[in-house]
């Protein structure tokens, strides 16, 4: 059976978006509305549908871990929501609409944020969820999950992006800021995955390699894209120009590939994903 | 044997100030300095001391507590530092220094408070530590610390205090910020060393009560002795006059003594607080 990504993403992204709304919290709270003008905008949602699509590729039900999938989302928005803010790259707009801080105010967008962030661990760890992993793979998901946003990860990349802004950028300092900044998230959804799906220790190294690869192409092909607006930030398009960009994109496509010869799960939806991100438009 | 609360509290924080150095992690990260900064500087540690004091009262090795016990006063640093960011009160000093932002600017202090929000969580979850709570008990704690910090929590509470910055206060109102802002956290710790101290549910129950009542003398003594520097803001001094905030001090007080009566453990370090938190000074 042939799988279109393009089509997989959009179907399960509407499955992410009606889980989002149910385990994004504080409904009684007065925060919610922030919290929710974030998560529940319009996204890819990219990074959640990974988690659902390693469970597939190992032959499990995929459901089963939308709470972690959703976590790893709120994740996502947390970090946009901070990184929109005035101190760090100000942001007036965020996917077409008026950036959290800029519709609600800055106190208010910085603790929606906080919100958001402690929200992830609390989906994982929720009593009042029916049964969906042990508490040995939750606790191994939590760990997944804060060690790829903490200072060792995504926080730390964009902490190392801002205390660089002004300096000479090297080859190494780009690879490591995307690494933290971006690639270590997507590595964390192939990883979550297949913990929850109890990958073997060689698959998980697969599929650990394979996350590696894929949110590198998925940050040199968005580079691309946004190479106009980018022309300031670390990117790979202004540092490499677009077509040796391109050829690094390639390269990484190819280093997932050979990843996913190593995976003795199902395949074709892992190759599939690979040719979307290598040519989508947006 | 009569126990002074006041050593007991001073001999655990420094028990609890060389554990924070060693989890705190991101030890390879530029980050790490600003996060020492809030974390490792003076503090009464008086959350985590609670956890310590719980397992001491349930007879058990309070060490083991010792993440679980950090988290919290983990959660409790990044709550200051974002606190004090001038989208929210503004403050140039905290403990006598200079506040984060002051010291190393806004995203620093932004992203460090980030990298311990999450720090917190991954102590709790890391598979690098030595054995100290079952994955089911750990699980519990992290629901425990996520629904204490979040919406529903110390987070919502802030929130709840901005957006009535402007309004009139009432005792409702009054009550409820302090129950989200402090309240649940120091409520939360004595959770936590319930948890993993094996307490029975009704001395789950016990501690709760308990916790609550010292979370509410805790802060209305705060607000006593800070009642000149508080007179903008949502303060039990302030609405109640220093007299009848008093009173509602001792009121606390004895509803911890009635709490404590139901609880099958050890009293005594448990009633030294309670006589503690109401005659200090500081």
């Amino acid at each position: 059976m042939t799988i279109n990504a393009a089509q997989y993403l959009q179907e399960k992204a509407e499955i992410i978006n009606r889980a989002l709304d149910e385990y994004l919290g504080g409904r009684e709270s007065l925060l919610r509305p922030v919290m929710e003008y974030s998560v529940l905008s319009e996204g890819k949602r990219f990074r959640p549908v990974l988690v659902l699509a390693t469970l597939e590729s190992l032959g499990r039900q995929p459901e089963s871990a939308l709470p972690a999938a959703c976590a790893i989302e709120i994740l996502h928005c947390f970090s946009l929501i901070h990184d929109d803010l005035p101190c760090m790259d100000d942001d007036d707009y965020r996917r077409g609409r008026l950036s959290t801080h800029r519709k609600f105010g800055e106190a208010e967008a910085l603790l929606a944020g906080d919100a958001l962030v402690i929200q992830a661990f609390e989906v994982i760890s929720s009593p009042f969820l029916p049964d969906w992993a042990t508490p040995e793979k939750k606790i191994r998901v939590i760990y997944e999950l804060s060690s790829a946003a903490g200072v060792q990860g995504m926080t730390g990349g964009q902490y190392l992006e801002i205390a660089h802004k002004d300096a000479e950028i090297d080859e190494a300092l780009l690879a490591e800021v995307h690494r933290l900044k971006t690639g270590a998230f997507i590595r964390c959804a192939l990883r979550v995955g297949g913990i929850l799906g109890d990958a073997s220790r060689d698959d998980l190294d697969a599929l650990t390699s394979y996350g590696e690869s894929i949110g590198l192409l998925f940050q040199i092909v968005d580079d691309i894209l946004d190479a106009e607006k980018k022309d300031e930030k670390i990117s790979f398009s202004s540092f490499y120009g677009i077509g040796e960009a391109r050829n690094k994109a390639s390269e990484a496509a190819a280093r997932a590939e050979e990843a996913l010869s190593r995976f003795s799960g199902k395949k074709e939806l892992f190759r599939q994903i690979v040719g979307f991100l290598l040519e989508r438009k947006r």
